[in-house]
């Protein structure tokens, strides 16, 4: 199927505060933007995520997803690119949708995106005011991009 | 789980005649040796698997595969590394082993690998007339090299 979403920066973290959010550990078995393979540990699920090259303006993307065994997907971690991507994710509801705030640990450490899923590229969003630049389409935030050049070393 | 698996040549294909073989085609999200990911399309069934780095010998190597929707398998064919592997494979019994005969076509038209799959790296074989040279552990000769470094090109 193919996702359309946009990506910001987020001003500050003083709305997650008594949020409960979920931690993610995932790799790359191939971090190459046309042809992307993920393996994602959140919480107690697994997932393998295949994605190809997004559209010009960068919000939409094919995207390729199952859920696959906690056990083997900490197989497929071992074998990944040097360097994973550990997140604490929170779902925080705005109007009739809900942004996805990824706050990373580790070596991108400072980094928070907040990502919102759409059914179509125009559609109108609520900002809410803790909401930073777009950076929908900057390869540089892609979490493929991170594992080789984490945040720290920018 | 680990696959032991050693590769051969094959001298001729006279063996051949009369056997039913399967038409398979395959493409490559990755084709690093280490962290290999393949789509193949077997006659009606599909089939997403990841290998890892093979042992020094060349016999065993990390295998992840499972079971994925035809028309999706197609999907995921569109985004593969330019180049395709196009084959028919024959299975040969030989003794209590069997041997899965690979036979290209295409770009690697004139190239038959025999392969057969072991319990244990240094298990007796049976090695019938037809058998060529081995090969096991030649990286030129894993479908994923063919992709960029087809036979007819050596």
């Amino acid at each position: 199927m193919i996702e359309i979403e946009r990506k910001f920066l987020v001003k500050n973290t003083d709305f997650l505060k008594g949020q409960k959010g979920e931690r993610i550990v995932q790799g790359y078995l191939s971090s190459d933007p046309a042809r992307n393979v993920r393996v994602r540990v959140k919480g107690e699920q697994a997932y393998l995520t295949i994605k190809g090259i997004s559209n010009a303006s960068g919000t939409s993307r094919y995207e390729w997803e199952k859920e696959i065994d906690n056990v083997e997907a900490q197989e497929l971690l071992t074998i990944c690119l040097p360097g994973v991507i550990d997140k604490t994710r929170y779902e925080i509801p705005v109007g009739k949708h809900v942004y996805e705030i990824d706050v990373f640990h580790e070596s991108n450490d400072g980094l928070i995106i907040a990502e919102i899923e759409l059914e179509d590229e125009h559609e109108t969003i609520e900002k809410p005011e803790w909401l930073g630049d777009e950076v929908t389409g900057d390869v540089r935030y892609y979490n493929s991009y991170l594992v080789n050049m984490p945040y720290k070393s920018w």
